[in-house]
Order: structure tokens, then sequence, then C-alpha cells
């Protein structure tokens, strides 16, 4: 499907064509290679080959590799790599990519090379630094092209030419005469007109727009909505910004997607730092986690020890715990990966919130009834003793209906006061379902406990 | 951000306007909404008004609204439609969309629609049909707009002229004598050049390709690395079959994510049938994972149960159960996430998969001695017994250790079997790691018993 050699035979070949006097043939060898595929092989090799590779490349692919490599690759190679010689290479760079870039050099080289750029240029990733990088300004670029709402078919085609040598262009933005947002035009329509029809007959109104500050979550949401191609960023009065294209939200779907399920596995974590950290960076990741179930299990041992009057007279009481520390987590992420998950797609809003949780809640019901009723059947039989199968039973019952109901709250809790909700379908909630779980146990063992001397 | 009204509002305003006489408002007020919003409006209503919708629409708006459904949607409304009525109205969508939607219409309404349709189109989606859905194949479009390889710019804007009217466009498709795909111009660079300029001068080399039988995972994959706006799909000779768009992608993005988590949570399950299902059928979906836990934990029991000779003489160790249980129910699925989520968006691949899980292990290792160290230390020190403290830390480190190989390991071997790692993260895991945890600790316990009466 790739229709490049695999990185490793890419890997051989480069050590061949790194001996001296191969330089023409190494030029040859990375001509052929796409930017992606040449970023891959950096990300491969050590850095005096990686700043070798770089220097071998025109300008313009250079840049092209630098904006593909991940974050901490760009740290480790650029390190090497003078100011004055990274200049020219940023100056090639869409803006959006040239201020992810300067969050991950030192602040002394960043500010080198941003003070190196054209004064137009500097300004714009000036201002786009200051935007929360997960958000709409964080990875937009101001790179594009744009026409008045009162030109014409013929004046757009060649604004078009007048910038397009640099950027990527899939439509023209059209701005009516205060600078305001209007809607837009796919290159498309512009071809498919006569030169002198007026923008106005051929432009599609804008569907959607989002100011900087929105977060980057709910501009997939609104590509995803609309099918969108670009989408435009505009200031409190509706002047445009910039754009936002499908690949930057390709990188964010992937991004958030990955950050969801690792948070919910319980590694805060940034992906990079669990895929290419070192054993104790990935250690740190994870280990605040297993630290916080492993309160939570001392805790739940201390209710079960504290009781242990109770369970001292029926000692079977506690070969049932799994059971129910078992049921209530997987019950409670059930519930609460539902509700992040509708309300990550928009499957679920605010207007529904309510309706959702009450649903889950039926559902819920439905199956700790089922599950008490088995559990006290399965029980009594085995054991031969109805008052014990009727404990589990009823204590199963209660505490996954319990566990549901945290579950599906509490996504909706942490989202109100700022919290990404994917951390509470984790561990957060399989703790605090284990605990409530036996606390519920140890209640209804302690009423049940007359009938089971 | 959405410019439009809430849904709600809308619904409210579309009441009045569906009173007698005032199907000239109706008729302006859907004019202005964008299909996708109209799409959400008919998924509020009842399937008469949604009907009534439908035939409000001019044919090239219907097909918009129409592909904007979600497939239960267009099987609920268009049950209603007579299949005279729907052919028109298909006839303007695009092939994949077709497709999509002939695989959710009664056997008898799709053969007829199918048939109504002009006969390349029908022999195109006839082809489609055969493919999973979930492949290249399944959510490809026949529509592009290719050109010869020794034809020129203006040629290929004449191209663009003829077909561009029904589809969307952003770049022309370059095509060699035998018909294999050979590279791409975007639409861009058509635009920039003169008219007579030979394509092969302006036209980028092919960087990916697909056949139809590939994974639509593989398909977002190389998306993603290669920032691509289209990818073709060829035959086994490499002749161009059709193309996948960026947001057909988007979808695949979200709808793999979504599935996923879903997975993980235990909920088998159509995200639809999730968030749209009524109680019983959510119950359906969710229920056999609470089953298979509720076995585990009973097996789990039995375990214990039948060790109660061990635990009768020391009936504290039974209270240290959650611990053992939550830690390695936590640790084994940060593992098998990490892989999955490695696995799923290529940071780890076959060539990395053994490096990966031994470096797993060793953090896994780090973290399993940490945490036994600190159950021992805690231990001895509340209960003010050393052996009990060595008992659980012990326990606690070997547990944790089985749990992360295994987590790590499952994903890849289910992988291997054809079955989706995703599962391997939820319930299955925490199931096999109680029952494992439960295993260790009898089998620990017994040892110390000796020190422990």
């Amino acid at each position: 499907m790739e229709l490049n050699k695999s990185p490793e035979e890419e890997l051989d070949e480069l050590e061949l064509l790194t001996q001296p006097g191969r330089e023409d043939d190494l030029r040859t060898f990375l001509l052929l290679l796409h930017p992606a595929d040449l970023a891959e092989l950096v990300d491969g090799v050590d850095e005096r080959t990686a700043v070798a590779i770089l220097r071998h490349l025109d300008t313009e692919r250079a840049a092209e590799m630098v904006s593909e490599l991940d974050p901490e690759e760009q740290q480790r190679v650029l390190r090497m790599v003078r100011p004055e010689e990274l200049a020219p290479i940023v100056g090639e760079m869409e803006t959006d990519d040239v201020t992810d870039l300067l969050q991950e050099l030192d602040e002394r080289t960043a500010k080198q090379v941003l003070m190196s750029l054209p004064e137009e240029e500097r300004e714009d990733v000036a201002k786009l630094l200051d935007y929360d990088p997960y958000s709409a300004g964080g990875i937009m670029q101001t790179e594009l092209v744009s026409t008045p709402l009162h030109s014409t078919v013929g004046a757009a085609l060649e604004a078009v030419r007048d910038k397009a040598r640099d950027v990527d262009i899939l439509s023209v933005f059209v701005i009516d005469d205060a600078g305001r947002y209007a809607g837009h035009v796919a290159l498309q329509d512009l071809v498919l007109s006569r030169e002198s029809t007026p923008i106005e007959e051929v432009m599609e109104p804008k569907v959607a727009e989002v100011t900087p500050d929105v977060d980057q979550e709910e501009v997939a949401h609104l590509f995803d909505r609309y099918s969108l191609v670009e989408l435009g960023v505009v200031d409190d009065d509706g002047v445009l910004l910039g754009r936002i294209t499908a690949d930057d939200v390709h990188e964010v779907l992937v991004e958030e997607a990955e950050e969801d399920m690792l948070k919910m596995a319980g590694t805060a974590a940034e992906p990079e730092a669990i895929y290419s950290g070192n054993v104790l960076k990935v250690v740190a990741q994870r280990m605040p986690w297993l630290a916080s179930t492993f309160m939570a299990g001392l805790f739940a041992s201390s209710i079960l020890s504290a009781a242990e009057v109770v369970f001292h007279d029926a000692i079977i009481l506690l070969m049932f715990v799994p059971v129910i520390t078992g049921m209530s987590g997987n019950v409670g992420t059930q519930s609460a990966m539902i509700m992040i998950r509708g309300l990550a797609t928009g499957h679920i809003d605010k207007e529904s919130l309510t309706a959702e949780i009450f649903k889950d809640l039926q559902v819920c019901a439905v199956m700790a009834l089922t599950c008490g009723l088995a559990a006290t059947g399965i029980v009594s039989m085995w054991k031969g003793h109805l008052a014990l199968g009727l404990c589990v039973g009823v204590a199963l019952t209660v505490s996954m209906l319990t566990a549901s109901a945290l579950g599906s709250t509490e996504p909706a809790i942490l989202k109100r006061f700022g919290i990404d909700p994917a951390v509470a379908a984790g561990p957060l909630i399989t703790s605090i379902n284990d605990i409530s779980g036996v606390m519920i146990y140890t209640a209804v063992s302690s009423v049940f406990l007359q009938y089971l001397k």
C-alpha cells in the first residue's frame, strides 16, 4: 500500500550512502522520499546523521520534513542546528507549524528564529503563540486567500495566483467591507465560472465559524457535522483571522481519541511520553493512577477490616467481594464511557443530558435486578443457604445501581468543573465503585447477619 | 459557533409552519438550513413530518439531506417513501452514500431503487455493494476526474468542467495508457499553470494507493501520515477504481474511536444502538459483558471458597482482596490500552512489538516492586504483623506482573486471531486479572500461612 521501502531497508541504504564520496547518490535517494517518510527516517538515526540529512534537502523540502517530525524529534534534532540555518527553513513553513515548532525550541533559539522571520509573518506567529495549543487559535494558520464580496471570479482567481505558490488552497474566503467573514467559494466553482461572474453569485454562505478560544474538539465536531474542507476563524467582531484545514482536524481527532483512551487507562499522559519515553518516564506517567487505586484498595480493605465483627461470624461473605467489586466496576465504566463518548461526539448535548442519564438508570435498573436475582439463585443453591444468596443478591443490585448512577453523572460533573470527562471512565470510577461497593456490601451484610450465623 | 438556531427552537418553528396554508413559509424556512441541520431536524420529528419535509426540498438538497441521516433514520424515514419518489433523490447522491443507503433499505425497495439508476451508476453501485463496508472499497466513491499522462493542463481543466457539476473536486487523477494510477494534480496547480503545460510537469507522483480490500483503519492511517486530501483506490493491476476523500476518513476516525471505546467499556455495540436504542436494546448490548464479568467474579469467589481452610485461620487476609484485584485490573488495563492504541495509530508495528512488550514488562516490574514494597510496609505497620505485610506485598507484586504480561500480550494475540484488540482492554482483561489475582493471592497466602496463624 505504501509505495516506499520499509524503514529498515531505507536505514540500511542510508548507511551505505553516508560514506564519504557518495553525496550525489545521497541527494538523489533523499529526493525520492516523501517528507513524511523522511521524517520517519530521521526518527531512526542519531542527531548527527539527522542534521546531515537536513542539510542535503532544499529549503522547501526541509521545511516540509521538519513540519512532519514529532515534537520530541524536533527538539532532539534542531538543537544541533544553528538559528541562522534554521531561519530560512522556518520561513518556508506554514504559520501553524511554525507555532508548534517554536514551542519545542529553547527560549533563546526560538526568539532568534522568530526575529529572523519577515515582519508580517513574525507578527502572525507571535499572535498564534498566545493561543492555547488545543484551541482553534492554536491549530489555525493565518495563510489564506480572500476576496471582497463585491469582486468577481476573475479577481478571486487572481488572488489565488498571487498567494498560492506558498500555500495549499482549496477555497477562497469571501469577506465583506468590514473584513468580516461572509462565505467561501470552492476552487472548483471558480474554475467552472466565467471570470466576469460576481462572487456573490457563486459563493456559499458560511455554515459555521469559530473564535480562537473554541476547543479543538468542538472544531472537529463542526468539521464532522458539516463535512467541511476548511473552517474560518474569526474575532469577536466576525473579522477573519485565519483558517483551519481538514488535515489539522485529522490530527485533532487522532490526538483526542488517543488522549481519551490513555486517560481512561489511567495514564495521564501525552502519547509521546508513553511511546518514546524511557522506562522511568513511563513509570512516572502511569504510577499516579496506580497509587490512587492503591489508596482506594487499602481504604476498601480498611472498611472490611473495621467490620471484622460482621465477617468473623460469616467468613463466607468475604468470598463474594470480587463479585461485588467486579460488577460495580464494570457497570460504572460502561455508563461513564457511554456518557463520555456521547458528549464528545455530540450524540448527547446539554438538552438531552438529563434524559440520557435517566435512560441509563433505567437500563442499569433492569441489569442490576437481573444480576441480583441471578446471584441470589446461584449463591443460594451453591451454598444451600437462602439468606446468604439474598444478602449477595441485594448487595449486588444496590451496588450496581449506585455504580451506574455515579458513572453516568460523573462525566458531566467533571466537565462542569473544567476537568476532562475521560478521566472519569478510568481508574477513578473503578476506585470509587470499589469503595462504594464494599461499603454497601458491608452494610447489607450487617443487616442480614442475624440470618447468617 | 454554529450559526443556526438550537434544534428545539427549530422544532418549535417547524410546528408552526406545518399548519395548513403556510407551505411557502415552510419552503423558505427549509431553504435556509444546511443539509446537516435538516437531517438533525428530521431526526427529531415523526415519520409523517419527516416525509413532508423531504417532499418540500428540491432533489439535490433532498439527496444531501438523506446522505447526512444516520442509518437508523434512513431506515425509519425512507420506509414511508415510494421507490419512484426515492429514485431521483438517490440519482443525485454520490456512489459511496448510495451504497450505504441501499444497505439500510428493505431488499425489495433497494432492488427497485437500484434498477431505476442510470446503467453506468447502477453497475458502479452494484460493485461497491460487494465490498466489506469497513474496507477501502466500502468507503470509496467512483466519481472522480482523471486525465491521461500525456495530456495538458487545458485538457485537465476541461475534464473538470465536464464532470464537476455533480461532484466535489479537489484534484485531478493522472492515469497512464493502461489506466493505471500514476499521480495527481491539485486543482490549485491547474489554476496556476498555463493551459498548454504538459500534465507531467505539474503532477505529483502518487504517494500511496490502496486496493479495495484494505481495512478502513489503514486508510485513515495513510491519510494521517501523508496529510492526504484524497487517496486513489486501485485493482490488483494498479488500474484506478475510485477515490476516498478526507471527509470519509473523518467519519472513519470518529467511528473507529467510538467503537474502540465502547468495546473497551464492554458494550459490544454499534454506537447507534446505544444512543438511539430503547432501554431493552441497550440492555441487550451491555448485558453480555456484565454476564461474563459475573461468571468471572463467581469463579474468583469459588477459588477463595475452595481455599477456605487457608483463610479460616487468617480471615484478615480476605480483607486485602480488593487491593489485589483493583491493582492487577488497573495495571493490566493500562498495558493493554497502551498496546491497543499503539497498534491502531502505528506507534507500534510488527517490528517493534516484541521490544514494546519487553519495555512494558520493565515498566511494570518497577511499578510492581514499588507497590509491593509499599504494601509490605503499610500493612505490616497498620496490622503490626510483618508476615502479613510480606504476604500481601509479595502477592501484589506477582499479580501485578502477571496482569501486565497478560495485558500487553493479549491485544497482539487477539489481532492475530482476527479479533479486534479493543475488546482486550475492557471487561475481558479485568475479569482475567481478577481471577489470576485471586489465584496468586490464594497461593501466596497458603505459603505464608504458617507464619500468620
